[in-house]
């Protein structure tokens, strides 16, 4: 029989032994996006495999995909009746640049004051660590009070390319009650939430092209259009003063809010979106609180552009091409291959014809809604409350989550969204951060969450 | 007595050997604007020292500036009465990326054909190696009909910000009659100029800040502005669709041309500009010729912009910064100073309170006309018909060659612009070249024209 309260007391006795095994698993730079780091990738699967291994859970093993492997591992032991969770996760992480930013190294973990500052701490590191030494307690003192199957992939941060293919190709393996899913935060400390809407994503790269090879801009100014001022002429045409998207037909699918739903938003003051962003002003559409602008309504970003001479001192020279990292945020019910629909005759229409373009869908992912009124939101409610002494917030998040969908069309189950990260973590950002008292927190709740869903 | 005959003969007797020299000189990676070649500065510096200390100048000193070193020598034998010429030239070259787009490597020269690629061998190691090789067949076979000052600096790529200070402190040493400029081109092999007027240059950074740091777009996204986006907004605003620059004030300064000047001047048709640039496709200011938008015209082009993620993949980020660098060429009456005022003043209006923004002059420099109807330029066109067998033209070049500027104000004398460079010899972009046949022409012109001008 599963015992709450020794594994509760195993869980504080541990506290530093989890926190050594946290910094090793940081230490380790399994940045998915870039080739150098093929090695730490499998480094990084085989340290989840080891605690597996040692928790006694079977079929272990790092299953080879298209791309970078997943981890599978399964403890069924808690019998037919017990209902069986799907634990996801990702542990990769992130590229660390702009370096300079950095205070500390970001595969070198430091903690100041409450928080651990490395690549990965909050997104999603810490929350793989917690559920494994909430599993790690509950096994150490007792037993598990359902089954658990954990999926750790390593492309999340890439648009997870092969997840879909793996889920498809395993679907027997993985069949589970529910997926409880790691990778997501809590609006504050003293807040605990559960996530029950994520934003969709469609990223492009736009590459424009107009002479055939850089140029001279002293000889050929003036003579020749520069794609630099092409692409900066079409991006700004994306959007208008009043921040709303001027591609053809962006917003035809975007399902309305009730009032009902907008009045029962948790809606943080714009002073606290300024202070966790550090701008110094907000802006974006007109009609929406800033929470509402970053959660329910869909959203245009350049994440990246680049064109010519970017060291340091003068070049004169006139590129030949430019290019940028263009991506929206998507709500029910807008689809990313729509979207691209939009952005391709956005293109066509405004493109002049002194350049040609291509345009590269880079990862998409459709928009999610998941359950409010289930046994699995009630037992993490029930579980949050307990911990935190306070009843957690229904939370819309506007990240995305490409698992969602995929468990939800191929599996045919629900996600939970139960992670501890906090807004200022510093995702995607120099400092990202995992907020300790949280972390420990964490442990906590994925232990009483797995018995409340259980009985 | 100095002997044309004797001096062409030994120029023909020794190409090889001024063929291998060149290359010599063309393998030293001179970049001025990056500080890992400081060392192959003071080596180009030396290569041409050694040169002049060979054809017994005297004075010959690699003299220290705020920057790159200046290597002066002078030949004073040909006596009070023969004129002086100053011959001005530059050492340093561009930076060779992007270095993907070479054939050859940039500092490995490799004749192709009749042309001779690697960075710098145009712009302008070219006229310097021809130039000097014309006084070595002249001091091998005879003697100078001319007193020779080299002023060769190291800086004009990145805008020659010590010169003036040099020339300053230098004034007696460099006095002269006329500055002989190595650093132009010709409009084709076939067809020898001589350049009477320049455009100025005014060159900036400009640099947009959002928030604090990079944020994630999926947790952001929406709320805050993206910087990126802004720094578009307002490129795309500094031009109109006729391709007019929209910053207020810009044209104001703008001396008109003629009718009779727009009518001598050499109008290259569409079709030469497409096949030089390899545009598909022309575009420039409306109711103005390529040629004229290109030499007589004023400009704004970007040279080079960043922000954000630009590495391969998707990187979902929303950026704090964005950087671009801009600038203008300029035609007589305008000034990089008032063309500041200008741009600072669009900012100021344009720029939303959303971001913050800074804005940096690189290097400026005023447009230059040149005297027609002088003794420098009817010898020129002398010399360049006896080697051609065709007249020269007048031509108006659209760069900018700021020495030009400095050598009227501070030693009042006038330049005249002699090199020859094609307009397709790729300057400040990947496989740049020198056509040897005009490396040829080149200095069999130089050596008739020292002894026209002595005349």
């Amino acid at each position: 029989m599963p015992d709450l309260e020794a594994a509760l007391a195993y869980a504080k006795d541990h506290q530093a032994d989890f926190l050594e095994e946290f910094l090793s698993f940081l230490r380790v730079p399994s940045i998915s996006t870039l080739p150098d780091h093929q090695e730490d990738m499998h480094k990084a699967a085989n340290w989840i495999k080891k605690q597996l291994e040692r928790f006694g859970f079977d079929s272990v093993a790092v299953m080879p995909t298209g791309g970078h492997p997943v981890i599978y591992g399964e403890w069924m032991k808690a019998g037919k009746d017990a209902p069986t969770i799907l634990f996801y996760g990702h542990y990769d992480v992130q590229p660390p640049d702009p370096l300079e930013l950095w205070i500390s190294e970001p595969f070198e973990p430091q903690i100041r004051g409450e928080n651990l500052f490395a690549r990965g701490a909050s997104d999603m590191k810490g929350q793989i660590v917690a559920h494994l030494k909430a599993v790690e307690s509950l096994l150490s003192t007792s037993s598990l009070p359902v089954n658990l199957k954990y999926l750790i992939e390593g492309e999340e941060e890439i648009g997870s390319p092969n997840l879909g293919a793996f889920i498809t190709e395993n679907k027997n393996l993985l069949s589970c009650d529910l997926c409880l899913n790691g990778d997501s935060s809590i609006l504050a400390p003293d807040m605990p939430a559960i996530s029950i809407s994520l934003r969709g994503l469609a990223y492009f790269e736009i590459r424009v092209q107009g002479a055939a090879g850089d140029l001279h801009s002293g000889t050929f100014g003036g003579a020749v259009d520069n794609p630099a001022i092409v692409l900066c002429k079409l991006i700004a045409g994306m959007r208008d003063d009043l921040g709303r998207i001027t591609l053809p037909g962006f917003y035809d699918h975007v399902r309305p809010l009730s009032k009902t739903e907008r009045a029962e938003m948790v809606s943080m003051p714009d002073e606290w979106w300024m202070e966790q962003s550090g701008a110094a002003m907000l802006f974006g559409e007109q009609g929406y609180s800033p929470t509402e602008r970053a959660t329910v309504r869909p959203t245009l970003d350049v994440n990246g552009m680049v064109s010519g001479f970017i060291g340091e001192g003068s070049k004169t020279v006139l590129p030949a091409q430019a290019m940028a990292k263009i991506s929206m945020r998507l709500v029910p019910d807008q689809h990313p291959e729509r979207i691209k629909n939009c952005l391709e005759e956005y293109l066509r229409t405004n493109a002049p014809p002194t350049v040609t373009w291509e345009l590269e869908a880079m990862a998409t992912c459709p928009p999610a809604i998941v359950e409010r009124d289930s046994s699995a939101v009630h037992a993490a409610s029930r579980a949050l409350e307990a911990v935190w002494g306070v009843k957690p917030v229904f939370q819309r998040q506007g990240g995305t989550v490409p698992v969602v969908g995929l468990v939800q069309d191929l599996l045919g189950v629900d996600s939970l969204m139960l992670g501890f990260g906090l807004p200022d973590d510093n995702l995607h950002a120099p400092n990202e951060k995992m907020h300790l008292p949280n972390f420990r927190r964490g442990i906590e709740t994925y232990i009483r969450f797995m018995l409340e869903f259980s009985s």
